[in-house]
């Protein structure tokens, strides 16, 4: 049987959109001889589409979508479509939606199965949308019975994870309603497909790649998986859709990152590509989030502030990879305490990139300010108010511009400064997207490496010198803060793992004193985080919906 | 038999605090005479935790808590105290930890309930934490039979809600086991008690009462509910703890929005004062909750920038009430398009308040800017960038104050300007807390009204003129947006009850492309309000946490 893997990017709420895309990538299926075209989860509306969901209109139009689609089918000759929707329960009792697969054909909704396994951890609130399914069957397309799934729903396997989430495993249980069918049906090669909207972070494809394999091989079926991919505000879907012989060797895959359409045969044997490294998946991750966003919004121009370090650089060379040089303009913005070297870095930086470079000094806006403030700011020492007002200086300069000429601004933060609170809000904080707020500073140098793979495009010199915020003279970052790479892994610890200040001393072998130090500074800058700008999620733990703290609190550390 | 009602006011994760708290309050009640003192929901940690709840540590330290306080009921003749707290589950699958109700008296844990139905919808995320009870059951104290439940578990009557969000209803259950117990214990008066942190919207202290008062009627049984109080970020907690007799009358009532400790005897009659109005609740919850955010944070003193207009000299007022005049400072920012008239309503307010008040214009720092921008700007028509740049500049000036002096910026927004956009990011938007974040325009004049009730705070001229943002010459909001009394039902509409375009041209009688325009403002200022400061919630429907949407998105109105 021929099986087309449509790997697609859909928008939320775009139900056009999203469905001219479905029946295009059918046709292109159906000329390749599939029998059954597979979508992603929730392909109709898009994922994740957070409280549409508790919109009637909404779901009644993820509802026109489906017919729309399922008429598509009626031809004979035509593929069943396979994909993910959003319906109404119609029960008296309890939520008022479930997510579905829904299996489409001569011109009609043949099957439907309701997700089991409702996500509510991280960035996953589905629980406060659907209803979980009760009940799970198979179903027939083409004379092969097909055990179907959505996302979760294969992620509770027994002999892959060393604790269950939940306390039923719906691939086992559907495994078991086909051993009970009839001995025609159950001879036939088993063959399970899984829907799926599962975001990135770095290190997953090859988890979820294992996790399949450990299902392919303990239930001896052929797992297809299809997953969404593009960005979506804070999460980027890698697709990298897979499916797996019985024996685990990998039939089929789809692109990472990019949309794909792959059609394999059942039967047939395949030799395929393996996966790309950590940074590189990361840097991949980053370009498609930050286009994605810019594109789903309805922009094609960004503004990065570029200071001549390495944070803004790497952003402002992801921009270029995501939207073509044209897009990207980069300002340089010094003030009395900015190094020489630092214009210079930024200026050769906007050269290596191809892209426009203007400068916009700020020392008399500075200086205007402090003037303005002199009668209440008069016999106190230079600090961190007028530290912080350059920087929300260049704030307001990168906003002016985009104001004026309809691009959005990207926000240069790294996560370590992110998780200390070393980032002035309303200041460099500004922007509509944080595209390296999920990476740590220590993963900042390797994926400005990466991005120098060919040819240098951040300067050598950024890459090398001490980091410096250069807001008061001589400042450099290790006169606040630990070396990053020392910080970082007490970041690593308490920000993704949970650990406490004995744990990480213990581990690292450092002074409890001065982790109890940094972790303060975490506690101490929640609010900042909350106003920030939507961070792109590339570990298993970032900052934004997937990480939920108060801010009034008082914590012992 | 004597209970009394402990409405505490905890705060998250002040372990050390919430005890000693605990055991004054049980000190008094047991001066009391006091046979069982009730303590809210979680009230040992605070509420909400939120992702603390996935802290091992902080689990073990509220296991320690509870100790301490079982501990204080060792000694002979001190009352029973049922209390709020987490507690592992030890399960191997599934959820690791669950919310309790615990009942401690002789030193120990004498019983504990678990927490039955977790809500998971607005501003609720309890899926995400807390492992559901599977079963119930029957305590006693002094002799006295006792169905304890947490918070939501008394909110899924069948004779109160047209509809259920849960199959099961757990307060019925157990007088379906009270029932079942033999005669003499079954011959007791009926005791349903509730420990719950139930947060504040206007008008939900009324239907609390009434849906527990539906309860005692409905079940025969007295019913006591103990709330915390208090404002934790955007939430806030009025108290209102009740107790309510079989038939309906009301035995006791805590106050409104303050700590409070209400000692009744279940046999007795009693007669109790009611509640206030809507207006008034608001601004006491706006009030509790600016006060609460303020000295839960480790702060005392507060900035606001006062326009001379109506939202500013309100927030102000309520910010003067919270902290006292002597910790609130305002600040006027004059541009080249304040009217005079502004200042003079700015620097009025401030003198019937009784705060300091200081004047920074920003005519220079904004010259200098379109200075520093001019190359780039020239020949562009004054516009959208010049306006929020005026805005930014004050931002920029309140956040250099703020960091200076060590005091918060109260943010001085509207749910009406949320909502459409009517704000600049950055700019007006800067600071610590939306105080009026969840009131809409209308109601700001009821609010400002009420603040007047004893004498004028608030200027009869900043009531009276008409709605201005004066980034422009002659600027009036109604150049922009409809009236505020066409423009708040539309909103309140979408906003708060998700109707369509057209439900709501035909409900308010409106023309259905102005409804669409009012939708397409609110639709593209997603990405403000997601880095807007917390928003203190008011209403069934606030934006923040409650209220989850994506930005980059396509939605057809």
């Amino acid at each position: 049987m021929k099986i087309a893997l449509a790997q697609i990017n859909p928008t939320v709420g775009d139900f056009a959109g999203n469905v001219q895309k479905i029946l295009d990538y059918a046709a292109r299926a159906a000329e390749s001889g599939a029998a059954l075209v597979v979508f992603p989860e929730l392909s109709v509306c898009g994922y994740p589409p957070a409280d549409f969901l508790e919109k009637k209109d909404f779901v009644a139009r993820a509802g026109s979508a489906i017919e729309e689609i399922a008429a598509w089918t009626a031809e004979s000759g035509r593929p069943a479509i396979l994909c993910g929707t959003v319906m109404p329960t119609g029960l008296e009792v309890g939520k008022q939606v479930r997510n579905v697969a829904a299996l489409l054909s001569g011109g009609g909704v043949q099957f439907v199965q309701q997700k089991m396994l409702l996500p509510f951890y991280d960035v996953f609130d589905e629980q406060r949308y659907f209803e979980p399914a009760v009940s799970q069957g198979l179903t027939i397309v083409d004379g092969q019975p097909l055990a179907i799934t959505v996302c979760e729903d294969a992620w509770n396997d027994k002999g892959f994870w060393p604790r269950q989430m939940y306390a039923v495993d719906p691939v086992d249980e559907l495994m078991r309603q086909w051993d009970a069918q009839s001995s025609e049906q159950a001879a036939k090669p088993r063959l399970i497909l899984n829907i799926s909207a599962s975001p990135f972070w770095t290190g997953k494809p090859v988890v979820r790649q294992k996790m399949l394999a450990a299902i392919a091989t303990r239930q001896n079926a052929t797992v297809v998986m299809v997953n969404q991919v593009g960005g979506n505000d804070s999460l980027v879907f890698d697709g990298s859709s897979i499916a797996i012989a019985p024996n685990g060797t990998v039939l089929a895959r789809a692109a990472g990152f990019a949309e794909d359409l792959v059609v394999f045969d059942t039967e047939a044997e395949a030799s395929v590509a393996s996966t790309e490294d950590d940074v590189a998946a990361m840097w991949k991750a980053l370009v498609l989030g930050t286009r994605d966003y810019v594109r789903k919004c309805g922009f094609s121009k960004v503004l990065v502030g570029l200071s001549g370090g390495i944070d803004s650089a790497l952003v402002a060379a992801i921009a270029v990879e995501a939207l073509g040089a044209e897009n990207v303009l980069g300002v340089g913005m010094p003030s009395e305490y900015s190094s020489l070297g630092s214009i210079d870095d930024a200026r050769k930086l906007a050269k290596n990139l191809g892209v426009r470079f203007e400068l916009l000094p700020i020392h008399d806006v500075f200086a205007q300010y402090k003037g303005v403030l002199e009668p209440l700011f008069a016999g106190t020492p230079f600090g961190l108010a007028e530290e912080n007002l350059q920087s929300r200086i260049r704030g307001g300069l990168l906003m002016a511009l985009s104001n004026k000429f309809g691009s959005l601004v990207l926000t240069t933060g790294n996560k370590s400064e992110m998780a200390v609170g070393y980032c002035t809000l309303y200041g460099d904080m500004v922007g509509a997207l944080a595209v390296i707020g999920d990476v740590m500073k220590t993963k900042v140098y390797a994926l400005s490496h990466y991005a120098n793979r060919v040819r240098e495009m951040i300067p050598r010199a950024t890459i090398e010198k001490p980091p410096s915020a250069e807001l008061r003279p001589e400042q450099r970052d290790t006169d606040s803060l630990p070396p990053y790479d020392v910080l970082d892994p007490i970041l690593e610890a308490y920000v993704e793992r949970y650990c406490s200040a004995e744990q990480i001393a213990a581990e690292q072998g450092v002074n409890v004193s001065l982790v109890r130090q940094v972790l303060q500074l975490v506690e101490r800058s929640e609010y900042k985080r909350q106003q920030a700008a939507p961070v792109l999620k590339v570990t298993q733990k970032s900052f934004g919906m997937g990480r939920r703290f108060p801010i009034a609190v008082k914590v012992q550390l």
